[in-house]
């Protein structure tokens, strides 16, 4: 093997930590938290299906590579729940801090790549970042709707305060919905 | 909501079911088996690693797609383990239905065009397929090396065996690994 695939492996079983990330989101059906592996492959799907439909400037193709890479940071920085209480430029730097370690495992081409993407679906500026971000929050709402509201109920917070926090961003990037 | 939106929607929470077939590997650390949820996603993240040193004819996007879509039969079919004893026809049959009944939750557009990519993966014989395959069988004894071998030893095989069933697929759709 090669040292660029020997890189590339050690990125790509390092991942597989992601499986272990617990999310404060349930399955569909209620019966456990899902992790932020599965998480990852859904909402992909999710960009795969709706994507047919964005507006021509979003690039699905590009938005799903975004979105496999979105919550790798996880694996060191932990899930930050939409609701509940976390200091969000303490994670900010934890997550900047995990993006360097793990981006960096892969060949430096790579690294740069994927850390670009990673970046740009954070900034949430570019049309394919913020269709993939607003996915990212359509999602959870969605499977908590369909196991009687879960985790919503647990973090204290009503649709309203849904609404408010991440209807507008849904909107914003995908006002098509 | 559209008729159109209703529908990608029921596709989209069918798929939630994926995050619950157990598959016959493990998580790399052994902790755990794995999900065909968490499964699918990491494979698509093989493609998007590895794929960026494929021949020139291997398109990664629809890889990648094809990836998410792979194994969302086993939610009807159940997952079928690249060793064991199963009636491989049986199995054939069952994942037919399966593909019609779930892609037909979709619109009509898009119920034609995954269940093609779907039955493209199946056939293995276009460059993306094969090269889809060749990923999907390179995973898990990657998995399974990390983890001591764990799901290789319970089916009750070893390397030689390995090497006939998956390494020549490997060979056939991913030559440079
Ligand atoms: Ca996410």
């Amino acid at each position: 093997m090669s040292n660029r695939l020997d890189a590339q492996m050690a990125f790509l079983m390092e991942a597989d930590k992601l499986k272990q990330i617990v999310r404060g989101t349930t399955l569909a059906d209620g019966s456990r938290y899902e992790n932020s592996g599965e998480h990852s492959w859904h909402i992909a799907l999710f960009a795969l299906v709706l994507g047919a439909d964005a507006p021509t400037d979003v690039k699905v193709d590009r938005v799903i590579k975004m979105l496999l890479l979105h919550d790798i940071v996880e694996i060191d920085a932990g899930d930050a729940p939409i609701f509940g209480d976390h200091d969000a430029t303490e994670m900010a730097a934890k997550e900047e801090a995990a993006a360097t370690r793990l981006f960096g495992l892969l060949p430096p081409d790579q690294a740069q790549s994927f850390r670009a993407l990673w970046d740009e679906f954070e900034a949430a500026q570019t049309p394919d970042a913020r269709f993939a971000k607003s996915l990212d929050r359509f999602q959870p709402p969605n499977q908590n709707l369909a196991s009687g509201g879960g985790s919503w109920i647990e973090y204290n917070t009503d649709y309203s305060q849904f609404e408010a926090r991440v209807g507008n961003k849904i909107k914003r990037g995908a006002p098509w919905l």
